[in-house]
């Protein structure tokens, strides 16, 4: 009997159905930027990021002190909002030290709400990669990877991302017969030396191709900036480490 | 304006809601090995192919002296039938002269029943690719290649073809902004040199690791050895060819 734990990689939130097995750890992939953005929140001081689905959802929070809302769609921050999903804009550690961030994006919220029902959720971005293969490693779970892509459709820079992070778990032992896992790794290795340059072409950068956004998508490539693991318990996402599982 | 026509790829029918658009050309892709069987089986005289979903369909044609019955299911002949999708059995030109196949496998002919309702399909796999780069081509319409994979799944095999379909037609002046044109070409790319070593890994191979589908997918993976288009007209798949289209 294989003890490894099994690796699987899930391309669109339309395809989740496929994957739900109501045991494994799912890794919500958001890279452009909504998880990138929620890694570096954590990691600055917020204390839980509650993602709604919907701006109505966000607007609820609207006159809490200690909520920051976060909207944003198509790209873009949502009129009235302070916040969008740059991951620039959670790089100030004053303003987010103890608060509660309330944020819906276009694909990323969507995809750990879908999870959210049967699974334990935890956000992947390359930010915390290494210390995400720890984390996961550690507990030995199964780990279906799934990518949030846009609005349904398969998207490259999660699938790149996805192919990276299955990689460095099957070199810690993970097994996988999941031709996604195979696909998305060979994709990453075409790409690893020059992420941005692969990305050039993509949807993503042809929808935002100004200036602010290249600076984005350079900082949501950045390896290990963070070690916090974003993980859901009820309806918020908040830090666990590394540590924290020896005492669970 | 952009008058080059469109060109996307859907990467499994549980993703075609997201694509349809009544009025692209589809292009159901089943290289291992139902789409692969119908391009031979059509070229070596099959009048026309009756695609259908379930086995008991199958069956209601079992007394017509003039069909073939062939049925797949999880990789093998279904009991009771002469054929299943072994690409060799439709090498033989005796048999199949003038005469009808009624055809249901796990998954290629699903897509190709839920493409039918608002596209036009025609079979794909790299038996014909050359010609149907030309038809296509000719035609001029909007591309959809729809991959059938494995269960709703993704599968390596249809993606690869996918990418293979996707250049030649990129190079004939489609256009693109899909982010499953860029991986699937990208992923040929890295395997166009050795198509079967690259799927030693993949989950059909590992599912169906006998002699014979060796020799299946071998043959599957064979460039141009034939030039008839199947064409879906009503509920029959018939041959086309690219000099059919001036008289219509």
């Amino acid at each position: 009997m294989n003890k490894s734990p099994n690796l699987q990689v899930c391309l669109s939130p339309d395809l989740f159905h496929l994957f739900s097995d109501r045991k494994s750890t799912v890794v919500v992939v958001d890279v452009l930027r909504a998880t990138s953005s929620m890694c570096l929140a954590i990691e600055n001081g917020i204390d839980e990021i509650i993602p709604v689905s919907t701006v109505e959802e966000a607007l609820e929070y609207k006159n809490g002190k200690d909520f920051i809302l976060a909207a944003e769609r198509n790209g873009q921050m949502v009129k009235g909002f302070d916040f969008g999903n740059s991951p620039q804009q959670y790089q100030n550690t004053e303003e987010l030290e103890g608060r509660t961030l309330v944020m819906t994006t276009t694909n990323g919220t969507k995809m750990i709400n879908i999870a959210k029902e049967d699974h334990e959720v935890v956000i992947g971005s390359f930010l915390n990669i290494t210390a995400l293969v720890e984390w996961l490693t550690e507990k030995g779970k199964d780990v279906i990877i799934c990518c949030s892509g846009w609005k349904g459709r398969f998207c490259l820079e999660d699938t790149l991302f996805a192919g990276a992070l299955s990689a460095k778990l099957m070199g810690e032992g993970f097994h996988s017969d999941c031709d996604s896992v195979l696909a998305s790794g060979r994709l990453y290795n075409a790409s690893k030396k020059d992420l941005f340059q692969s990305l050039e072409d993509s949807s993503h950068r042809k929808r935002l191709s100004n200036l602010s956004t290249n600076d984005d998508v350079q900082l949501c490539l950045a390896h290990d900036l963070t070690t916090v693991i974003p993980v859901l318990q009820g309806n918020s996402l908040v830090a666990d480490s590394k540590q924290s599982i020896v005492t669970k």
